[in-house]
């Protein structure tokens, strides 16, 4: 394997290039082969929500999924950054119902939903967000479900110490091929922790997670059920005109996808048995959406039917607020990083 | 003066760097010189609304502000992205019932307010947004007054072609002591023509703003008045939590600031002779905000007390939903770049 320069992704506007992103990206097998790197692949990474397909692992491994029979709906919202719209909400708060518990146990805070018309509708209705319609709700409800079946407390389940952070760190761990202490930690906006990573470790456990085989049988049927999980309910797991919710059905169930917040993205390739992750250096979503389908098609993942199924992803054109298309974000056609 | 690398500034999560981003940097006097320079000085860059006050520059100079009886208010409006809450929108309407228009004559596009709590009211009334709501309506109706007091048509005031728009770039040019014909164009989100020009070159132009002492007496005079609206209403020029109108007040008079999309800034110093603009590679406003300010503080532009004022906008941190500190954004402590 060669190393090359990062992904350059570049913003146009008129003649003219406006803005310009590093993209880190790497795919590994489930060996952890590194297949293709761009980029300081090696410098640890904060994945964020892109990690939530590893941290619900746990969820299924421990019996809580089939204890509380948990719908394949459910295991996609486990691994969710929803955007609050009606459909995420009702589900999380009936599954809530289940355990016992309510929104005032998540410990996620409180965020309006990501979905304008689903923000805009509540505020019609003179309500204000409870903590079910934080992006992250399905996940935290995830972790209360094992907490839960476990007969562990449910208070303070976001602590780094609490029994679910700590299932859920040694999973990652074991995925990654680390050690526990070698993985860093800081807090998520969500308050659960934030674990940071080498981006060819995270894909390497991501190439684990679609590929399965070596693993211990429970874990890899946790891996298998997340994953079809994930690919059958897309807009479970994000939104109404996000990536993830137009990327997984163009690919036909063939890929799972998940965004990270500050430019993550996250790809399981089973048919090429890869991981593949990206991270842009600044932090943009704009930059890891056309950078990751750069990867892929630089690595031959996607064929010409799928290149034109995610043309518009893969190379998104700006309008401006009166619907003219002013630029475009496109893979810059020199490196020059 | 020394060529440097740009201005590095990073976004920290618990003990790690999660992001990071290259700021262009340049301050230029009156005359043209370069004062200091970080990064590539030379490229074109889209100012985007960072341009608003030198756009402005006509609505005075023909005398339609006069011929209107235009306050400070709506001088600083006519600079302003504002943020559509209800002291912007309804001073933009009230002016554009004094020229005989309504917010239907405008050519921006609707727009949900950028403050939060005013687009969860307005939702909560039922209402959606018209033009007036714009961040850019102040703009639009400065234009249309200068249309209407030399008797040209409104209608399609945005093209290029458009008197209006060919004193802006006029002024825009001779400010900026370029030829028209080297500005290269693209459209803006708001569908007025989006001028390019090196970052130095619109330091330059807001030098001159700043420091009009060269500058015939009408465009002196237009640019004196524009300066004395944007620094006693910093409000009305930006909106609640926003940069320029925390960044203003915190100078006292001192110092105009200006913000545009994709990561500029652009700051006037008269009691320096300086223009000062910075442009974030990547095209985030966070960089470009922290970059500003390190450009200051390497310039010896605060005084100490000044520096203190603004500290939590040189340095911010970074909390999560449930209100913990998670991170900071800073300059780099290696240039890195």
């Amino acid at each position: 394997m060669q190393c090359h320069a990062p992904i350059a992704v570049e913003v146009t506007r008129g003649p003219l290039v406006e803005s310009r992103h590093a993209v880190r990206a790497v795919a590994v097998d489930a060996d952890g082969r590194h297949v293709a790197a761009f980029g300081d692949i090696e410098a640890p990474v904060f994945p964020r929500s892109a990690i939530k397909m590893l941290q619900a692992i746990p969820l299924v491994e421990t019996g809580a999924a089939d204890a509380f029979k948990l719908s394949s709906e459910e295991l996609a919202l486990a691994c969710a950054s929803h955007s609050g719209q009606p459909e995420h909400v009702s589900r999380v708060e009936a599954w809530l119902k289940r355990l016992g518990l309510s929104a005032d146990d998540l410990e996620c805070g409180p965020q309006w939903p990501i979905h304008e018309g689903s923000a805009h509708a509540m505020a019609g209705r003179g309500e204000t967000p409870t903590q079910a319609y934080n992006n992250c709700s399905g996940k935290h409800t995830g972790m209360l479900s094992h907490a839960r079946h476990l007969g562990e407390p449910t208070r303070g389940y976001t602590a780094p110490t609490h029994p679910t952070q700590r299932r859920a760190l040694a999973a990652i761990a074991a995925m990654a091929g680390m050690r526990e202490s070698a993985i860093m930690l800081g807090t998520d906006g969500c308050s659960l922790p934030a674990v940071a990573l080498p981006l060819e470790r995270f894909a390497a456990a991501l190439a684990k997670f679609g590929t399965p085989t070596a693993l211990e049988p429970k874990r890899a049927e946790a891996c298998r059920r997340l994953f079809a999980a994930k690919t059958a309910h897309p807009h479970l797991v994000s939104g109404t005109g996000r990536f993830d919710a137009a990327f997984m059905p163009a690919l036909k169930g063939r890929i799972a996808s998940k965004s990270g917040a500050e430019g993550v993205w996250a790809a399981v390739v089973p048919d090429r048995g890869l991981g593949l992750a990206v991270k842009a250096e600044d932090g943009t979503g704009r930059a890891a959406e056309v950078g990751m389908i750069e990867l892929m098609r630089r690595l031959g993942i996607l064929d010409a039917a799928e290149l034109g199924a995610v043309a518009k992803l893969a190379h998104p054109t700006l309008s401006n607020r009166a619907g003219r298309m002013v630029g475009e974000i496109r893979p810059a056609r020199d490196a020059g990083f």
